[in-house]
């Protein structure tokens, strides 16, 4: 398994580690540490801790660099949406990191390796243990590769409404108009929808129906933010 | 001022900017700001965002190689100590930080330049200009004359009670034999009084008098941490 390990972290990320234990503890489930408990395994939780200040402070700096003119309110959301558990363990799902961590027979027969909470401890670890073995600049290569792409794209807009996400998505070049317009009322008073067009720079990008006109808005938003991201997968 | 910031700096850390314009921003509170809004004049903040991602990982790193067999709880509890705002406050007013900040009117007015909140505030945002300016290696080099020496001499152990302040002291460097003993009972039944000695590897270290057995350990632990930081200052 640690030949496993080692092959996928090279093939996938590029990266060879010096000191392969460093990697095989960054892989090793608490759970696994004490079905073995004789032979005294550490498991990834220092790893963990280290690995979460290294992704604060990476994703932290990026933001900084990348928003010179946002205020520091927007950039603690935006991090927060970033290095939240759910977004870490999608990563580490994408990557196939749960296929090589070490898991107790328990936590495996009730399914831990996919739960969302290990996925996330165990990409944090991966990132600390780079970080011990290699240092920032490698780890720095790594998130360039998995990481702030995703953020240039907008990936984890999710938690914010549609309208905010779709503001911050286009004008991180610079300010855009973004206009909504009603383009059409229908049904009955007691049963009224709103049709809303949302306008970039002049061009429609997309329309969405509600029963309110700020449901509307942000149906249309949602819409405009799917078609552009399609438009940067093809 | 700017000349004078500079100076300090220079002076007290050994550190000199490349851009001033920096070092000046993380010593601009909002309320300055605020008074002068037609200049656009940028506040701290932006650099407080990425000075608090960045002591967060320095300490972590400092806490995971210096507590090589902790477990992760351990080195958490011990790095929320250190980088709380209380702490993080007492560093910028002992290196008189708070002298160079330039505060708007009311807020000078009401001695905010003395709040704990600001005073936290102005030190992450100081360590957050040196990183930008100056890069990771001259924020270690600062972090090493005023931050790590109180770490090893337990100055940031009081969040704890003084008994495991006093186990964390004295185990730095591996296992220790910390003994409390009652020496003493005193006074009527109603008026009990307790005296107890800590031994550490046999030597006693100090005593403390409490009206529980439990009151008389926290407090010769107490006694044995004052004694003890006296010798090291000495």
């Amino acid at each position: 398994m640690t030949k496993n390990l080692m092959n996928h972290v090279e093939k996938t990320f590029g990266v060879t580690f010096d000191d392969e234990s460093v990697l095989v503890e960054a892989f090793t489930h608490s759970s696994y540490a004490n079905d073995h408990r004789e032979q005294n395994i550490k498991n990834l939780e220092r790893l963990e801790f280290l690995g979460d200040a290294v992704l604060e402070l990476t994703v932290s700096d990026y933001l900084y660099h990348k928003y010179p003119n946002q205020p520091e309110g927007q950039l603690t959301r935006k991090r927060a949406s970033i290095v939240r558990a759910e977004s870490l363990a999608k990563l580490a799902k994408e990557y196939r990191l749960h296929e090589f961590v070490r898991l107790g027979k328990g936590e495996e027969q009730m399914n831990g390796r996919n739960r969302p909470s290990l996925l996330c401890d165990v990409f944090e670890a991966f990132i600390g243990s780079v970080f011990v073995d290699q240092g920032m600049d490698v780890v720095l290569e790594v998130l360039k590769q998995i990481l702030f792409p995703k953020i240039d794209s907008g990936a984890f807009s999710h938690g914010m409404d549609h309208k905010t996400a779709l503001q911050e998505l286009l004008q991180q070049n610079g300010v855009v108009t973004i206009q909504y317009k009603v383009v059409d009322k229908r049904g009955p008073d007691h049963q009224r929808e709103f049709v809303v067009e949302v306008f970039v720079e002049g061009d429609s990008y997309g329309r969405g129906v509600g029963r309110s006109k700020k449901a509307a808005e942000q149906n249309a938003a949602k819409h405009a933010l799917e078609s552009l991201e399609q438009g940067n997968q093809s």
